[in-house]
């Protein structure tokens, strides 16, 4: 089984591929090649297969024909500007996210017709597709109304990748990730910055600042979660999934104050206590246009599953990113 | 003002100038300029301000840019590649219809950065960006599931059109249309085409063929119904829109058997006797999963208007195409 990932030097490629070569097979096939793309070169995993690692910018002319002409029987496409950036960067957002995410299925299909090929196409959409009206619980029925330039941009790749399916073109499923926490590493761009930071930081005895009120509430799910979404949607048999091929990532709402308690109660006092208060309402007026909860029958039905609490969330930080430990207890 | 129809050789935009021209202002002010132009050149209509008709692919390197450079007040953006073609030829479909609507909101912004422009725009969309699951009757906040590529690429148009809006580059209203009916002239590649000429054929005394049952019911609104939506439409002040650009325009819920009985009423059995009954499973495929019936509150609020009856809706075909007679009982 041959596997392109687009955006595998990203935090969720890497943890995918990760995962790929612990699992080493997928529909019960030997994965034998894994072929990685970004715009940095990723860095080569420890796999017995075939790897190639390839720095390349999908929005280019040509390098979507160069990914597909190995001819993958998965691709997944996790590639985009984050929400900040393509907020601040009109034309780069829609350079990379909506014409590199359309070079990549023409591709597909151009590839195609050379000789019947028809790949599993994971893409990776967001909730921030949905605006306006937003129901304090959301169905799987909700109308797409971004009020971003990113979830623009996801909404018309989800509507992209259903065309592209309905034709015949490739095998595609979108899912809706719901928002990563506890994101590892660096802050980046993401106005969502915060609902990670203000767990990862104490975990390790430092100082996060909190922008918004304890009552914020949102929707999430781990890294390894996420990372769970996308192998089970290679898998899936999108005959399940009839004419809409995009589904919302089952999740957990909570509160910043719900984040804040199971920090409590996984790291104690001295873990709360490094959250700053700062109040910051550039962040406060774009989370509140975000969604709160949703009620994602449909994923849930095909089997996908999220944490059922943020102590199970915290916990998977801690197995996956710090080795089992709780910095903040070590220094005390 | 200075209006720039595209589009403007089709059947709407030749009734679009005729109104336009009959109007003579719009927001109170003179209507002294018309931009005309299709993919072939407009006829020149008799106008006694400026008039330019120009032959021009908006999807071509250059085109919008030129159409855009005289920073027209108003565009009305009503080009497109029809269901049925956008269908059969995947690229052309595209191109046209996501690539043209793209360049000439993006000649929009690159003008804009020039010195302030923010031309209203008024965008066509169509009810068929709706599709699987469909109620019965489909209510404003219906989510966008299309089922064909001219679909998907009118909602893309309805992102794109709310996207450049709310971050002020245009200022835009997307108007999804009824299924227009009595289409005058020749059928176009339209799979909704017998909705109009089991009407239009057999009012003139010539026979026509109904490809489906009696019982298939849709959604409709006049001609000229939907020349006045869109002149109401870029009078209207979008700040009543919000973040929700594009509305479901008012029609008139309708079987076949409706269309009958309203024809059979105008002009009497000879006329009914004139549509010949012949099953067409390819189009019944298609229009099943087309809607039935709309509860267009917003767009009623803010004062859009269609007919009551189809009665009313042969009454419009009989007055503006067939200049008040009726054909077929002349012959009689």
């Amino acid at each position: 089984m041959n596997i392109l990932i687009i955006g595998a030097a990203g935090m969720l490629g890497r943890k995918l591929v990760q995962a790929l070569i612990a699992r080493g097979t997928m529909h019960g096939r030997p994965i034998n090649r894994l072929v990685l793309a970004d715009i940095f070169a990723p860095e080569r995993p420890d796999f017995a297969g075939d790897v190639e690692t390839i720095a390349a910018d999908l929005s280019l002319p040509g390098t979507a024909e160069r990914l597909v002409a190995s001819r993958p029987d998965l691709i997944c496409h996790l590639a985009a500007i984050v929400s900040g950036e393509a907020e601040a960067d009109f034309e780069k957002g829609y350079r990379v996210n909506l014409d590199g995410t359309r070079a990549l299925f023409d591709a597909i299909r151009l590839e195609g017709q050379k000789s019947a090929y028809c790949p599993k196409v994971v893409f990776t959409s967001s909730i921030v597709v949905f605006g306006e009206p937003l129901p304090e619980v959301i169905s799987d029925d909700q109308c797409l109304t971004p009020l971003t330039s990113y979830g623009t941009q996801k909404a018309i790749g989800e509507l992209l990748l259903a065309d592209y399916s309905r034709r015949g073109f490739l095998d595609g499923i979108g899912i809706r990730l719901p928002t990563i926490s506890i994101r590892p590493g660096k802050p980046n761009k993401a106005a969502s910055g915060f609902f990670s930071s203000i767990l990862r930081e104490p975990l390790i005895g430092e100082e996060a600042v909190l922008p918004v009120a304890d009552t914020v509430r949102h929707w999430f799910a781990s890294p390894r979660a996420a990372v769970a979404f996308i192998v089970h949607a290679a898998e899936l048999d999108t005959a399940q999934l009839g004419s809409r091929r995009t589904l919302t990532m089952p999740g957990l709402a909570a509160t910043v104050g719900d984040q804040i308690e199971a920090l409590r109660r996984v790291a104690g006092d001295d873990a709360t206590k490094l959250i700053r208060r700062e109040a910051n309402t550039a962040v406060s007026d774009i989370i509140a246009g975000w969604p709160q909860s949703f009620d994602p029958q449909r994923a849930e039905a095909l089997g996908f599953k999220a944490e059922k609490s943020f102590d199970d969330i915290i916990r998977v930080h801690i197995e996956d990113e710090l080795e089992n430990t709780l910095p903040i207890r070590e220094r005390a």
